[in-house]
């Protein structure tokens, strides 16, 4: 059990929308991920999705019972989108985020648009120091 | 459903060891604490308890089979302390650190040493922007 420093865990892989699994919390995962340009529509239909921005600028597009709108994250601040809200995440360059979400939960949800081949449709990597 | 600004949330109290509940993740907490100085020894036997670093430095003191140790965290590194882990946070002046358990885990956990006044026993204080 050691600490891991995210700047360090970021500099050991280069895949962006892939995310890496840094430590768990009971039968959650806390997830690390480089971020660059659009991800996908998705959609969680049983779970929240925990994003907070280590560095860059994270947005997440939400399709709201009143429309389409666009949240900006800042380095350093948090959302939670609730399950069964579709989404979209894109980011500058040189963004990473941190997400938590119950392990087994796939990156692109239950439902989603056609997954560019940028984005890793997973439920997260293995990751060691 | 807007996003926190960890920092702008940190100017909105002052108390140490004494934590706001800035989101949730389902039935779980996300919870932004000040703290410096000594937290109290305690031990959360059914649940794991996530660490991030936000400023400033944590250290927390567990006790393992091998003895006791410290474990530091500069800002930006994360730490799971496991379920059934004696532990004993303390921290530099201007330290803040975000936590993740399940809600209504008391911050002094299932068993602990006397709690010194300035450590809040509590499982966690609403917040809103």
């Amino acid at each position: 059990m050691e600490p891991v420093a995210l700047t360090e865990a970021l500099a050991t892989f280069d895949a962006v929308w892939s995310p890496r699994i840094v430590t768990t919390v009971n039968d959650y995962d806390v997830r690390l991920a480089k971020a660059e340009g659009e991800h996908v529509w998705h959609v969680h239909e049983d779970t929240d999705e925990f994003f907070l921005v280590v560095t860059g600028e994270l947005t997440i597009a939400l399709r709201e019972k009143d429309g389409e709108r666009d949240v900006v994250l800042p380095p350093g601040s948090v959302l939670t989108v609730p399950r069964g809200t579709w989404h979209k995440p894109f980011a500058a360059p040189g963004t990473a985020i941190l997400l938590l979400e119950p392990a087994g939960t796939p990156t692109t949800g239950d439902a989603h648009d056609p997954v560019p081949d940028h984005v890793d449709s997973t439920t997260g990597h293995a990751w060691h120091p």
